[in-house]
């Protein structure tokens, strides 16, 4: 490589530093101090080399790694969008493309090209590798509000059924965490800390 | 894998959530707010992707990256140590093996034995990974404080002849990185950020 892109290089280490004051709406573990996108980013990238044998296919877990590692860096530019927000759609947004293309353009060439089609894989979801970092970006969450007493469920009162639908993309990734998952949801409308649209607990 | 393995893997995801609160010395880029290890863990992790190619021989950059990701972790138990703290050595404490034992230990045995041996090759600094592991975070620091018109450098009266001793190794891992940091060391001294330890300016 060119001294010159080891620049290029440091400036985008610089800027992605960025990404440490993007708050999210999930909190830490048994905690009320809001997640920031890198720890998030830490987590994945810690929850794929811990869980890719659950992968209903063998993954590639450098090429998941990477997904996870770099999958947020357009919030950076384009803010961190909620999960359950009615009013705006999370995925591949323009707003995002015009991050990424501006963020990864930083790097030389060949590796923005790299950074941004890795980037444009894990939003697609379609790839083995994207269904499993897609399927790590929704476990942790839903993890973190179990442990808080219902976290992001109970605060913006997200029913069930929507937390469901919204999750059950976790199964496109690894059959084994969504039933995992699964069962976890249905414990946490049995302890009343999520709540199904209709208000009937898990009983009736 | 097992269900039991899965039971013993989300326990330990839940741990792990425990490094967002240990606080380093250094901070933020161009800020006052400290960094914490998750979020340095991720850094590197970003830094090794689009730094790998500089690393003086090929390495195996998953394994580097898994290298980078865990590193820190004993210091859920341990406590972070300032690498130029007089009285206490950073390197393969007893307290961090306990820590090692204990946090990686959570995990099934055979991922448990797994990461206690990439955290202990990343601590011996011998293999190529981790010799690029160790340049990684030796290098973060030194961005940050150069960033913060010399950070912990200033704060604790760190001397030139100090930084340079515990960043040269920045060199086994890159020379060309090494030649980049060495450089921003200069510039340091020059613009009266980094100390010699006879008073001299480099211009002397």
């Amino acid at each position: 490589m060119q001294n010159s892109d080891l620049i290029q290089q440091v400036n985008f280490i610089k800027e992605i530093d960025k990404l440490k004051y993007i708050q999210r709406r999930t909190k830490l573990f048994n905690s009320d101090r809001h997640e920031n996108d890198a720890e998030h980013s830490w987590h994945l990238a810690m929850m794929t080399i811990v869980l890719a044998g659950h992968a209903n296919k063998p993954v590639d877990v450098l090429k998941v790694l990477k997904m996870v590692l770099i999958h947020d860096i357009v919030e950076i530019d384009a803010g961190d969008t909620f999960i359950y927000d009615t009013t705006k759609s999370h995925d591949n947004t323009a707003e995002e493309l015009l991050a990424a293309e501006r963020i990864f353009g930083l790097l030389p060439a060949q590796q923005a090209e790299e950074f941004i089609g890795i980037w444009k894989e894990f939003e697609e979801g379609v790839s083995e590798e994207a269904k499993f970092a897609r399927s790590m970006d929704r476990f942790e969450p839903l993890l973190q509000n179990a442990s808080n007493n219902g976290g992001t469920w109970q605060e913006f009162d997200v029913p069930y059924e929507k937390v469901h639908a919204k999750k059950k993309v976790i199964a496109n990734g690894s059959t084994a965490l969504w039933s995992y998952a699964d069962n976890l949801l249905n414990e946490s409308v049995e302890k009343g800390i999520l709540k199904k649209s209709d208000g009937a607990s898990a009983s009736q």
